[in-house]
Order: C-alpha cells, then sequence, then structure tokens
C-alpha cells in the first residue's frame, strides 16, 4: 500500500504547527466535504472514491525522512515533528456509501476529530473523493446514454489520463458509474474491473498487408476476434478483408469474428454501411465497435442518426471528463466543540454568495415517495433532530424560505454512514461489484430522469430543516 | 521506486502475445511519439515527463502475481508468460531533453526496438509525457502572462489534480512551465519544487474572532505572514484586521505583514482598493496574493484593468488544464527492419486527413536564425541525411509543396538525444533547475513572440526534407 501521508498542502502543516503552538489542537471540530455545482450542469453526482479515502487513513505515517525534510524546513518546532513522528488518525469519520447519488451541498464525508487531525487529511481527502466521483459521474452519463440505445461502455482512456492514478482510478470509477470493462490492465489486476482488448494500428501496420495482419490475428485469438478496419480505407480495405478473413479463416474453423471496430470517420455513416456489408454476408452477430471522440452527446447525436453501433471504447472524454475536467468539492469547517463539549457552529460567509456554508454540525436525510419510491428532496437537520417519516416534518426550501413546507407520509433514510470511530474502522466496505449496482439501482428507481437529462435537468431539492435554518439566518445576521 | 509495468492497455498484451506466437517478436521497429494539435490552440509545447519515462522503464518488471493475474485471462501461451516474467528493455530510445519547447508532428520520443518491446511500452510512455507536457505548456502560459504584469505563480492545485501522481508531477510540471512554488508537500521533498502556504479558511473560522486568528497566526510566524482575508468581509473586516495585527503585533517586533491572500470576489477591484488602504499605512511592502479561478487569460483581463497583484495562487485550471484537459500524444509505427536489415517505412492513413502520419526513421532537427538565433523552422529528414547550415538545404513546406524552399546560412541542431541504448541509460539526467531554466532560455530567445500569443498564434512550420517528402507522397499514392 502507497504511503501518501504528504501529499498535503503546505498550509495543513503551517495551520496544525499553529494549533499545536497555541495548544490548540485536540479541540474537537466538525468538517464536511461537499462540492457546489453538478459537473456538465448535469443534475446529480455519483460519489465515489471512499475505499481509497479509507486505505489513505488506514496507512497514514511520517517516516522519519519525512520529519527530517520537514525540519529542513525551518518553520515547526520539534514538539510538533515529534507529534507528527507518532501521527495517528484517532477522530471519527462518517460518508455517503461509495456509489451514492448526491447533490451540490449535501456532505459526501464529514471528519469530527481534533482540529489537528482533521485538517492534516484535508488534501487527500478532497483530492481522493474529487477524482473518482468526476468519473463516476460522467461515466454515468456516459454508459446511461448509451444503453439508451443497446450499446455498452468501455472505457478505453488510459493513455490520456492526468497520471498512472488517473488512469487506474479512473477505471475503477468509471466502471462504478456504468462502463462494462476497461482497457487498463492493472485496473483489473487490482479490483477486478474487467479488462479488454485486441489491437492498436501498430499490429496491422506492422504486417505488409492488412489481409495478412487479420488473418494472423484470427489465428492467435480464433475465439475472442475484433479487427481494427480504419488503418488504411474502412469500406474498399478494412471491411472486405475482414469479411475475407471471417470466411476464409475463422468460419473453417467453426468460428466467428465477433466484432470490428472503427476509430475514425464518419461514425455513424461507417456503422451503417458496416452493418450492412456483414448481414448480406450472413455477418449479423458481428459488432460494430468504434473509439473516436465519443462521449454522452456525440452518442445521443449517433442515435438520432440511426447509427449502427454495438459497443463504444471512449477514452479520453471520460477519464479526464474533458467537457467539465475539475470536481470542485471543498473541506469545510462547520462546528467547534467549546470548553463545555457543545458542538458550536461556524459559517463561512463569502462575497461569492454560493460560497456560504452550511454551519454546524448536521445530518443528511433523504426523503423518498412511499407510493413511487422516487427520491423527492434531500434534508439537512442538526444532528440532534430526527426525522420520522410517519410524522409530518416542517421544512425550509432555501430558495423559497417564506413557503410553509411539511414533508408528509413519506419514507426517510440517513445517508450518511459511520465509516471510523476514534480511528478504528468501523465500516464493512462493500464490494466493487456492489457499488456498481448501488449506482445503477439508484438511477432506474429513485432518481427521476427529470435528474438525469443533460439539458436543464430537474434541480433536486436540498432543504434545511426550521432549526438548521434558523441557525443558519442568526449566524449571519449577526455578520452584518 | 513504484513498479507500473501493469499500466498498461490490455491490447498490448494480445498484440505482443501474438507477435510472439507468429514468431515476429524480435523485429526491430521504429515508433515516434508525437501530437498533432497544441493544447488551448496555442503556438507551442513544452515536452515534460522524460525522466519519469526514464524511471519507468528502468523499473520494468512482471511480478509472479501479474504473471499469475494473466494466466487467470486464459488467452496468453505459457511461453510468452515465461517471457514476459524475464522480461526486459533491450532497446533504443531517443528523446527531446525534457522542457524542448515542440510542435504538431514532431517526435518527442523515439522508440527503436524489437516490436514485442516497443509494443509494451506504449501506453505509460504516452501517459508519462502526454500528461506533464499538458501542465508545462498550461504553466508556461499563465506563469509568463503573469511575469507580463510583474507577478509570480503558485501552484495551488492538489486538490483538484486527477488523482496523487496528477497532483505530485503536475507540480513538478507546473514548476518546470513558469511557477515559483507549489502547495504541494511532497512535490519539495521528492523533487525540490519549493512548498509554500500559510491558512485556510478553517484556521480563521476556528477561532472566536478573525482578529484572534490574524494574531495567533503572526505570532507563530512572524517572519512569514501572510493572512487570508476573504473569510468575513474583505475591506470592513479582512483588511482592517490584517492592518491591525501588522500595528499591533508585527511591527512592535520589528516584523512585517508579508502579504494577504484574497480566495473570492472581485479580484481586481478588491486588489486596487487593498493596495490603497495598505500603502496609506505604510504597508508598501505588504504584497497582493489571490487565488480564484486564475488562469492565464483571466490574468491578461487583471492586467488590463490595472489590478494590483503581486502573486497568483492558481490551483484547477493549472493542474487539469482546465480550458483543454486532453493532450493528445500518440504513438505511431513508422518503420518495420527487413531481412535485410534495412528499415522499411511504414505508413498510417486515416479518414481524418490529420490522422496521416509521417513514415520512416527520420530525424528531426531545427533550424536557427544566424543573426537572431529564433528557431525559424523544424526540419524532419530520413535518418541517413545530414543538415549542415553551411551548405544550402532544399526543403518542402508540407502546406504548400509546390514552392521551391532552401535552408541558407543558418544553426541547425539536432533535437532528439540518445536516452537509452540496447536498454541502458546513457543520458546524464538535468536537474529539475536546469530544466526549467532550458525552458525559459528557449521562450525568451529561441520561440517568436508570434508563436507565444494566445490569439492566432504563428504556426511554426515543420519542414520536411525532399527525400522524406518523396517517400511519404509515394506511399500515400500506392495507397490510392
Amino acid at each position: 500500500m502507497r504511503n501518501l501521508t504528504m501529499l498535503m498542502d503546505y498550509y495543513e502543516l503551517t495551520m496544525s504547527n499553529g494549533y499545536f503552538a497555541k495548544g490548540m489542537k485536540d479541540r474537537q471540530v466538525v468538517f464536511d466535504m461537499f462540492y457546489r455545482k453538478n459537473p456538465d450542469n448535469g443534475g446529480f453526482v455519483v460519489s465515489a472514491g471512499l475505499e481509497q479515502l479509507i486505505e489513505y487513513i488506514q496507512n497514514l505515517k511520517f517516516t522519519a525522512e519525512d520529519i527530517d525534510y520537514l525540519r529542513s524546513k525551518g518553520e515547526f518546532s520539534e514538539e510538533f515533528l515529534e507529534y507528527l513522528a507518532n501521527f495517528k488518525f484517532t477522530g471519527n469519520i462518517d460518508a455517503l456509501p461509495e456509489g451514492t447519488i448526491c447533490y451540490p451541498n449535501t456532505p459526501i464525508v464529514t471528519v469530527t476529530a481534533p482540529v489537528i487531525e482533521a485538517q492534516l487529511i484535508e488534501t487527500m481527502l478532497l483530492l481522493t473523493i474529487n477524482y473518482q466521483s468526476l468519473i463516476a459521474t460522467k461515466a454515468a452519463r456516459i454508459c446511461r446514454a448509451a444503453r439508451d440505445g443497446g450499446a455498452i461502455v468501455m472505457e478505453f482512456g488510459a493513455r490520456r489520463a492526468h497520471g498512472a492514478d488517473a488512469a487506474t482510478l479512473g477505471a475503477r470509477a468509471a466502471y462504478i458509474g456504468g462502463a462494462a470493462a476497461t482497457a487498463t490492465v492493472i485496473a483489473d489486476e487490482k479490483f477486478g474491473v474487467p479488462a479488454i482488448g485486441t489491437m492498436a494500428h501498430s499490429w496491422i501496420q506492422f504486417f505488409d498487408t492488412e489481409y495478412e495482419a487479420f488473418k494472423a490475428y484470427a489465428e492467435v485469438y480464433p475465439d475472442n476476434c475484433t479487427l481494427l478496419i480504419d488503418t488504411y480505407d474502412i469500406l474498399q480495405s478494412g471491411a472486405v478483408n475482414a469479411i475475407k478473413v471471417a470466411k476464409e479463416v475463422l468460419e473453417p474453423m467453426g468460428k466467428r469474428l465477433k466484432g470490428v471496430r472503427i476509430d475514425s470517420g464518419d461514425l455513424a455513416y461507417f456503422s451503417k454501411k458496416l452493418r450492412k456489408m456483414f448481414d448480406a454476408n450472413g455477418m449479423e452477430d458481428c459488432k460494430i465497435v468504434v473509439s473516436n471522440s465519443v462521449d454522452e452527446f456525440l452518442i445521443k447525436s449517433l442515435q438520432k442518426q440511426d447509427a449502427k453501433i454495438d459497443s463504444y471504447g471512449v477514452g479520453e472524454r471520460m477519464i479526464t471528463s474533458k467537457s467539465d475536467p475539475v470536481f470542485g468539492g471543498v473541506y469545510k469547517l462547520v462546528a467547534v466543540q467549546n470548553a463545555e463539549g457543545e458542538f458550536i457552529p461556524r459559517i463561512k460567509i463569502s462575497a461569492n454568495v454560493e460560497k456560504i456554508t452550511n454551519p454546524g454540525r448536521k445530518k443528511l436525510w433523504r426523503i423518498f415517495s412511499r407510493e413511487t419510491g422516487h427520491a423527492l428532496a434531500d434534508l439537512l437537520t442538526m444532528y440532534d433532530e430526527v426525522v420520522d417519516g410517519n410524522e409530518p416534518f416542517a421544512y425550509v426550501d432555501p430558495v423559497k424560505p417564506w413557503k410553509k413546507m411539511k414533508f408528509v407520509d413519506v419514507d426517510v433514510k440517513e445517508l450518511q454512514v459511520p465509516i471510523f470511530r476514534d480511528g478504528e474502522l468501523v465500516y464493512d466496505k462493500p464490494t466493487l461489484d456492489e457499488i456498481k449496482e448501488y449506482v445503477t439501482y439508484q438511477l432506474d428507481n429513485q432518481v427521476w430522469e427529470e435528474e438525469q437529462r443533460f439539458e436543464n435537468p430537474h434541480t433536486h431539492y436540498v432543504d434545511l430543516s426550521k432549526k438548521l435554518y434558523k441557525v443558519k439566518e442568526s449566524m449571519l445576521e449577526s455578520e452584518d
């Protein structure tokens, strides 16, 4: 397991050394990790990365070399460095189970811990959840668009990923979001994401002719032969040679050509032409795979054009979430314990209104219709409030706070679950396939289709309890 | 050192197993790694990542677990698996020295090796060079824009980077491109990129008042005190408290307030207001740092508005190259050795014209004006051609091939240097600071300003020797 303890912003250390110097390091605080805006102006996010966050917390350790390096900066006290040398996370972490659909301002991870510990884990907590949530969300958009047309998605992005972790964890996140497989071998070995692949253009170019290249491949892989047919000319050369190999090499062995792939050209035009050619040759079972600049928007456009595509290889536009490559998760202090052990809410005000935080130690609930099972809204309450769907529960819509609103006769679920208690893992991690199925279940059964469309999706409500709303209002007023 | 051997596309393995099965694995081939389009429609790219590519090649090793995993896929022969278990790269690699300014279609890395070896390293070669070149290029754009206004850039992006490698290597690449420092501690410990940082909003919120938070920080860090002043209200609270701490805490100790940072609001408006406030209080030396959604375009806009900014903290828009997050480097087979030991050129044709490759084993030269030292053009020749600036050298501009063109009285430099020979490293790696200085030197002295502007930059010419042009033309014609 890799130790990523030193992957932090330097200010986590200057602040921690400061809390230490001021004798305040053990004061309990609460931090919420949440985001403010859905990527791609979409309607939801698939939260991901919790398993890697758990590993990070469990592997936290400053080595002797780390301490020497920090000493060389000349800014940290010896007492603080000694503290770091013995550092262990002793706090509580609650989080949305990996794969939970979430929304702007819903806490994905909440840390309740001594301030020095909660501060030191900020950077890795953010980057771990931010990247995988970004890719799982993008993958859900792309894979469900493909599914609408009866096609599957394979993740092909390693070479354009932002480094080795992005390639590996991006493949994991894409699988959570709905991808059927990946090209990235290490994601299979490490996480069990099925790895697949056949040939690059180099295989074709290596042989003297395209036919020889196809024939050689069919001979080595008669049971799993998908041919890349756009090295020279898709229709006049690639498709002709593919059919020839199917008839002359595979069929005499009792085998079938499994598929062809095109990686350039007009995918709508060529896929329709190819479908006709293959069908006319009794190759109705030969799949058509495409893989050039594919994303959810291109898939929708290809479907409108009645393209004949069975499978999409999606590379750079999924592994980087190219159309919106930043997931803006933040980690904000929301409460500080006082001498009496009470958590006093804290707020961050800002010249940018959307940057104002929801103060206090809170709970997050999802409200479901008892009739349809759909998620009607999310609800943030103070930590000591209990929401019981059998009793009417008055709440505030923060956009229209003057309206009197109540949840009546609903199913209610508290969304965060305990992950760490006093530094010990108390969570049974689900398998990757369980996470993937959970995403599908929610999107198929709980999340409105109106929240899943690409154009002006419905905004999921994140309401506040009256108690929380009053706390927030009074804090904003006291700042005026 | 991390072993990233299994980070490869599955098709590298199916193809390699295929070359192996067909008895062709040791045939020597040449692959060029190059890209087709400058990011952000810019005029150039800063190549980066070579040091990590060297490490990857030196650490290549399939472990027993890797072999077991591969066996479980049921597609690979035992002989091939045994070959992998003893795998070692034995080929040659030539590359542009890290930090070399480069252009579309100029080979950044060239691999000359047995086909099975050249194939197996494709994915990591691409992802290593692609990501760091993307970030070094973006950083060069941002940092030089800041420099035009007398400001420096600090890299603040870890939390929005695409995973731990992106945060670490992105900080390295940003430094190569011109960033003065990073917030990412591990990039300092590992690579010597100076790490800096002071406080987050959480430090301010943790204390009962903003003044107490500032005072506590000034007491712990009197020599290095930069205060974040936008937690509540920049002008009425943050700036007032910062001045108060400067006067009441720091100046009595003989210390100065080093700077303030704002992370929200109208950066032009507030920076000008703050400059006036500080100057009126005898704090002309108090630096103004800003850090919200900064990139090269915002910096240019702030300069036009005469904003008073000394330092930019640049986060997500640099570490993800947000406006163009994909560096499209590709790795293409360009030659295969025949039985006589001759390298026979190979070409990839495509329905997308820009995807047609430059065939053959080649050399890349840069042509400089003897008068000004400016780079006039790049020139691709066949491997056996020699370009001597003292003799007129006829070339072909591939955009206007009918024009008779000659280089006369120029300085000529061959750009790629030997990195590996027969699998052994033969290259003296420069230090990170040498790489950074090389970038600055080229951009200040060799690359035209017209290639560096953001709007419609001049296109750097990449010309072909007459010999190479003829080879390419004849291959394209023979495909018709």
